[in-house]
Order: structure tokens, then C-alpha cells, then sequence
């Protein structure tokens, strides 16, 4: 398993490969089973999202795969009323804006609010050759959905709460926290191999924004999993200044994207974590012979890296060529023999 | 004049204040002169364009004016057909695709194609007692829009031509260059005592990327400005990895997020040029206890830079309240007596 072995920083025969959002859009086998209904259909019924979750093993013979689920699923088990808008992203018709807002998030009682994923989990387990990945919003990525009522640039009513009213944003961070934690927990269970926390937005944060309004919350969760033995991986996008805080939350392998090289995350992180990424998704929508010279370049730099997982920096883009994303896992696996 | 003496490197009796996008939706006089009308009709009138540019500097009192214009503005000069829809931003019905798209780009002449934003600087002078700033959108933002059609969050087509086509990409953003130093250059010859280099979305490029395909055209407009003796700004959000490249490019002045430390970004362009920022915006949307909590903490991060223009480190926000920035203002005056 030489996904889980790179997690750990240990020997691998191969560079191990796989990429965010590699169930969806992207690909035909997909467009054709889903057409262009909501996420949030699909992941109810179990046999789907785990048919959606196979395609691209299938297809690519990538190292791992990650169930197909959203972030927000865990929210919407527990009554929130969130909508996935195609192309957009999740939308609330009333955002959280105060303390009695919070009364709209309850515990998670997984086995009843997340019972088709935890199922889809079983399903793939005993289908897959490969580790299987579960994952889960962060606390602030997942509250910014919250507060600003859908995606955001500029994060500013998020940000807003965080700074005027600090006790209603602990305890907001404080309670998606847990629901992460019991939702990751679950998954785990149910038979995940390893776990992805997708902090997609905190790239916006400052260093002291990080850590003293986002980086608590986060750590429990990913503390919260120590026992289970599992690698825990922890990513955002644009996060080249938080990476060493985004290691001591409590992870085992850090996301990089493409701004930053692997060797400067090696180096920001003191070599104490493994790290994935980090080839630029928009690369991929050039030709492919630009795209194994980028791939070529990832490997290169990740020579001196204590442990890789190569992946995009970012999700496939929906436009992306599969052969493209084909013709990098040839790569990846051909080029990294030791 | 304490804005371009710190622009400079030179003491200062107080540290100068600015903030981009500070003419504009935030003000109700702004509102009340032009609802919810286009920019591209505001800046046709230049006496409409000098007014607007100079509501911030009567109510705040800031230390210098920015001319009020938009990033396309030589672009509409020359008849390329972009439209500026409000709230949204730059938008080409028929974007640039090919080679032959290239024609659709002539040498911009000042004088006609951008006669109102010319007289409007020549009526600011006469006007303003701070001085004021020409500003142009740099060859990659610039391209962005033209390639895309609009906005975008991962400039997948930009950099698939970039990297798929390498030749028609420099030959499109060495036109783009030639438009915006001409552009620069008049600016200043009309009056204009300071230019700021505006290439937004520079921060979504590997530094490979930044330097191999995007800074030879920006430095060609830098450099080719070193003649006039204005300060040459260069700002870009979310650049920290490309802080000392965009320094190199001809820069006097970097304008640096929040997501960089004053002191990093003074470490990481090795004391050779000013720096300019970095107030996050989205907090200024928190109450003023909290703004001036922020604004101190950046005067105390400045204390160690080699220059400093206090700003943010991106535009006002539409809904922010002017009593904040006032109050910054106040603030870095009041607190940064030598």
C-alpha cells in the first residue's frame, strides 16, 4: 500500500498518486450517470456514490480513493438547510449571523445523519484494492459556508464574527469541530484508511488569524484521531504561510499547492510531515507534453521530501482532460521506481 | 510630502495612509453622484472622474489620491469590446483565444484613447494638495480578463495558453506591456506623481511561472519608467512567494497582504524597496476597537521595514463603513509621530 506507507514517511516502491475531485465532472463515466443534478442526490444513495468513487480507480489505476461525498453532508444530516448549486457551490437562504444561530447545529449521530456514507464506506471496502480516503470540512472552511450563505472572495462577514465577537465564533468552530470529529471518526470505522481534512479557504487567513481563531479547532479534530492510527492529511489552497502551523495541528501529511515548491514545505515544515500535491490543476488543461514536463518538475522537487504523495494542488478542474490526468499517473508511477 | 518620501526610503514625520479602491461604493457621495451606473460611463467625464477621486481625499484625509479609472480603461481605448458590470468586473463577449486575436490589439496613442483620463489628472492637479497616483493593470492581469472573458478563480485558460502556447502568450502580453507603459508614461507627463502597477492575480502563478512568462513584460514597464523619477509601485494579492521577483521587476514600492508579516516581506525583498500595506480589508468590516487593534499591530510590524505607505492589502470592500477607515487614518497619524 504504498499510499499509506508515503503517508507515514516510510519506503515506497512507487510515488504514490491520486487527485482531489477525481469522481466528478471531469469525467464522462460520471457526466453520464449523474447528468447535472446535485451532489447532495447522489450521495444519498450508497451503490452511487460508491459506483462514482470507483470510476476513477478504474480508469486511472490511481493509489487511492476518496469516497464521493461533500463537505457539507455531516451539516446537512443534521437539519441545516444548505443547497449544492452546480457550478456554484453550497448556499444557505439564512446564514448564520449570531449566537442563537448556533442553536441550528446539533451533535452528529453519524450512524443515522451520515448512514448512506458510512454505507457507500462498507460497500467500497470490500470492492477496493486500494486505501480508501474519508474526509471532512474543517471548522472554518465549513463556517464560512455558514456565515457568508455560500462561496465567498473575501471571507469578509466570516472574518467580521471572528474579530467582534470571538466567544460566538469559538463555540461556533468549537461545535463543527465536533461533528468533524465524529463524522471522521465514523468513517473510520466504517472502514476508511485514512483521512483527508479540507481547510480549502483558510489560504485567506493571517498567521495570527490561524492560530489563535482556526488552528484549536482544527487541532482537536485531527488529535481527536490520533488513536485510530490512521494518516490524517490536512490541506488548503494558498496556505504557503501556514503550513508549519497546519503540520502542529496534528497531521501526518500537509497539502501544498503549486505556489509554493515541495522543497520550501519541506523546509517550512522541518521535514516532520509528509506532504502532497503539487502540480497546478489549470496545467492540466494544456497539452500533454506540458503537462508531463510540470509533473517532471513535482517529482524533481520532491526528491528531498520526507514522504510524497503526489496530487493536483487543487481539484480537477471540470474541464480536464481525462487522458491528461491518465497520462500523469503513467508518469508519476514510471519515473519514481526506486 | 510624506507619501512619496517613504515611497523613497526617506524619513517621514508620520507614516502616509492610502487605500486602494478608496473613492468609490463604500461612500454614500460616491452613491448619491453615481447609483449604480457602469465605470467605464463614470470615467468617460473628467470632471466626474476628478470629483470621485477626490470625495476620499476631502473626507479622510489621506495622504495621497488615486485617479479615478479602472484596469481596462486603455484597453476600451483602443476598442477592444470589454464591459465592466458592477459587482461582477471585466467581461469580453468574445475573448482572446488565438494567435489572430492578437490583431485586436493596437498601440494605444494617449492623447485620443485616453483623453478623459488624461484630463481628468490635469484638473486633479490643479485641486489636490496631496499627490497623486496613475495607475495600470499589468500585462498577466490584464491578459487574464482578455483570455478568460471575465473573472476567474483558477485562470485555467490563461495559463493553458500560457504554457501551450508560449509565443502568442508573449506576444500578448509584450502588447499589453507596450499599452500600459504608454499608458503610465502619459500619466505621469499629464501629472501624476506616482504609478501603481496593478497585477491583482499575479498571486495564482508558481514562481516559475512569474518569472519565465509574466515578469519580463512587467519589468519592460517599470524599467521603462525609471526615466520619470515617480515611484513605481507594484501590487499583487496573495503574491508572498513572488515578493522579491516583483521587486526585481523595477519596483521602488511592494504591496504586500496580510498574509505576509511586514518583516517577512522586508526579509524577502532584502530591504531594497518600500513596502505598501497591509491591513486585511475584510476586517475593517469588525468594529472600530478591533480595526484599530489590527492597524497597531501593522505600524508595529512596520516599525522594522524600510519604508512604509500604510494601505490594505486589497481594495475597500463595498459595504465597509467610512467612520473605520476614518479612523484609521486618525490612527496611523496619531501613532506614528517621529
Amino acid at each position: 500500500m504504498r499510499f499509506l506507507a508515503a503517508c507515514r514517511r516510510q519506503p515506497v516502491d512507487r510515488t504514490p498518486v491520486w487527485f482531489m475531485r477525481q469522481a466528478g465532472r471531469s469525467l464522462p463515466e460520471y457526466r453520464q450517470l449523474r447528468g447535472e443534478g446535485s451532489i447532495l442526490e447522489a450521495v444519498a444513495s450508497p451503490e452511487l456514490a460508491a459506483e462514482l468513487t470507483l470510476q476513477p480507480v478504474r480508469r486511472y489505476g490511481v493509489d487511492a480513493a476518496i469516497v464521493f461525498s461533500d463537505i457539507v453532508v455531516p451539516l446537512v444530516g443534521i437539519g441545516v438547510d444548505i443547497e449544492v448549486e452546480p457550478g456554484r457551490g453550497p448556499v444557505l437562504h439564512q446564514p448564520f449571523r449570531t449566537a442563537s444561530d448556533l442553536r441550528r447545529l446539533r451533535p452528529l449521530e453519524p450512524e443515522q445523519d451520515l448512514a448512506p456514507l458510512l454505507q457507500a464506506i462498507r460497500l467500497l471496502k470490500k470492492e477496493l484494492e486500494v486505501p480508501l480516503i474519508g474526509f471532512a470540512g474543517a471548522p472554518f472552511t465549513l463556517a464560512s459556508y455558514l456565515v457568508e450563505g455560500g462561496p465567498s472572495r473575501t471571507f469578509g462577514r466570516t472574518k467580521a464574527l471572528m474579530h467582534s465577537e470571538p466567544g460566538v465564533w469559538a463555540r461556533l468552530t468549537d461545535a463543527l469541530g465536533e461533528i468533524c470529529l465524529a463524522s471522521l471518526r465514523a468513517q473510520v470505522a466504517a472502514g476508511a484508511d485514512a483521512v483527508q481534512l479540507f481547510d480549502s479557504w483558510a489560504g485567506s487567513l493571517s498567521r495570527r488569524e490561524y492560530r489563535e481563531h482556526v488552528m484549536p479547532a482544527s487541532r482537536r479534530i485531527l488529535e481527536g484521531l490520533a488513536d485510530t492510527g490512521v494518516p490524517r492529511i490536512h490541506f488548503g489552497v494558498g496556505t504557503g504561510e501556514l503550513l508549519d502551523l497546519m503540520a502542529d495541528a496534528g497531521a501526518d501529511v500537509v497539502g501544498v499547492d503549486w505556489r509554493v515548491s515541495l522543497e520550501d514545505a519541506a523546509t517550512r515544515t522541518s521535514g516532520r510531515v509528509a506532504l502532497q500535491g503539487n502540480l497546478d490543476p489549470a496545467i492540466c488543461l494544456a497539452p500533454i507534453p506540458v503537462v508531463e514536463r510540470a509533473t517532471r518538475d513535482v517529482l524533481a522537487e520532491a526528491a528531498s521530501a520526507p514522504g510524497h504523495v503526489f496530487n493536483l494542488g487543487h481539484g480537477v478542474l471540470p474541464e480536464t482532460d481525462p487522458g491528461v490526468l491518465a497520462a500523469v499517473v503513467e508518469l508519476v508511477h514510471s519515473e519514481s521506481i526506486r
